[in-house]
């Protein structure tokens, strides 16, 4: 608790983090490290069985203090979520409660409209062993499980904290689906293509491996077709202009 | 090692998971729970620096022993991935290599698209404290990132692991995203809501509380709203009529 945190929560509004008679301060620590990954950093204690502060979730958390440091401890789940407008309750187990129930990424996206529209929320979980009771269910507003192996859906409750706080930030982040790293470089123009493919052409001529002049065509076309999926880089065009240079001019014997 | 697994993975193919120099057998161990937890069950290993087997590996799996039990160890990447046909590798910082990179998300729908066409599909994650090499990377056909709080984004490795395989699991996953737990009962009919409604009313007209003409359209709209919206079971529709037979019944002094 003496050294400073590493991590700094995102200052977006977020769902705060309840956990429910939690046994272990290591889970305590692992599921205040998930939350800061994924830019949550408000964490509420219902009666952490070991008492709090708690040495082990510190050690735990590898530098996600801010979290501990600022966790409110309340004595029942009716104080810890009195303050709050929408309560979601993970459950592992389907309650004899007539709930609405929905799935991870489901719930991101309601409580992304709820917080849109200034709505306090928060997340509850249950303890280690026995999960939510039917007492704390019934302060949600919904359900929430997360879809898993049938053979082995047992879940650490950080493990557990971490999926529906990745799924919160999914929902919240704009990066694209799919990109090209291309650092300091561009994508090749076209017309950067279209020379090399020309280079090649006169190099694959002059070496003889085009001479059969029935294949010829539909071997070029599917030598452009294999270059062009490379999808390169007008440096890599350039580098390549010179491995074709070069394998044409340093002939090697056979 | 001894004692038998409690998991069993699922027979559908998926993603082989493939931990490159991985330093703690715990890491080991909590990944091979979070692979089984959805659904992947092959685990291979390149150079675990504490040897193979481990036993911290198999006290952390909490039961996921067959990931273990069938875990295989290679020396290098290279080997590790010869009989792959697409290789992700996942990375936290953008390397020089020219790569495509995708989100968790994107790669869970890349490699159901692979596997649906029957090609053997792998993901390396690197080891703790360093990640992945550029020479590790360079195996693999695409990189993944998983987006986080980029004042706090160093995750564990079991616990990319887990973001990932979760991803998978949901990219094949059939559970609806909302759904109403109702048990043993039935979501009443309109015409047993429409009964209710007018018990009500009559209850609301002997007792007065409707005697102001003028508000009586809105105030019993307003409350056929506040019910309607509760989305009631048959059962407690019943339950509903009771309440209000026993409050109009027996009336208390004021």
């Amino acid at each position: 608790m003496g050294r400073a945190s590493k991590g700094r929560p995102t200052d977006r509004p977020a769902p705060l983090i309840v956990m429910v008679r939690p046994q272990l301060g290591e889970n305590i620590g692992m599921a205040a490290r998930a939350m800061l990954n994924c830019g949550l950093s408000a964490l509420r204690l219902v009666g952490p069985r070991d008492g709090w502060p708690n040495e082990r979730a510190w050690r735990a958390a590898s530098g996600a203090d801010v979290v501990l440091d600022e966790a409110r401890v309340f004595e029942t789940v009716g104080e810890a979520v009195a303050d709050l407008e929408h309560v979601v309750a993970t459950t592992a187990r389907n309650r004899e409660l007539v709930q609405r129930i929905v799935t991870a990424r489901q719930a991101a996206l309601d409580m992304r409209g709820w917080i849109a529209r200034g709505r306090k929320v928060g997340i509850l979980f249950g303890p280690e062993r026995t999960g939510l009771s039917n007492d704390d269910m019934v302060h949600a507003d919904t359900a929430l499980t997360i879809p898993l192996n049938p053979q082995f859906s047992s879940l650490n409750v950080a493990q557990a904290v971490l999926i529906v706080a990745y799924e919160w930030a999914a929902a919240n982040d704009a990066t694209l689906a799919e990109r090209l790293a291309d650092h300091a470089t561009r994508p090749a123009s076209k017309e950067e293509l279209q020379n090399l493919f020309d280079h090649l052409e006169r190099a694959l001529d002059q070496s003889g491996f085009l001479r059969h002049e029935a294949m010829r065509p539909s071997m070029v076309l599917n030598l452009r077709a294999l270059l062009q999926r490379a999808a390169m880089t007008e440096q890599e065009a350039r580098t390549f202009h010179g491995v074709i240079k070069f394998l044409s001019k340093h002939k090697h014997e056979e």
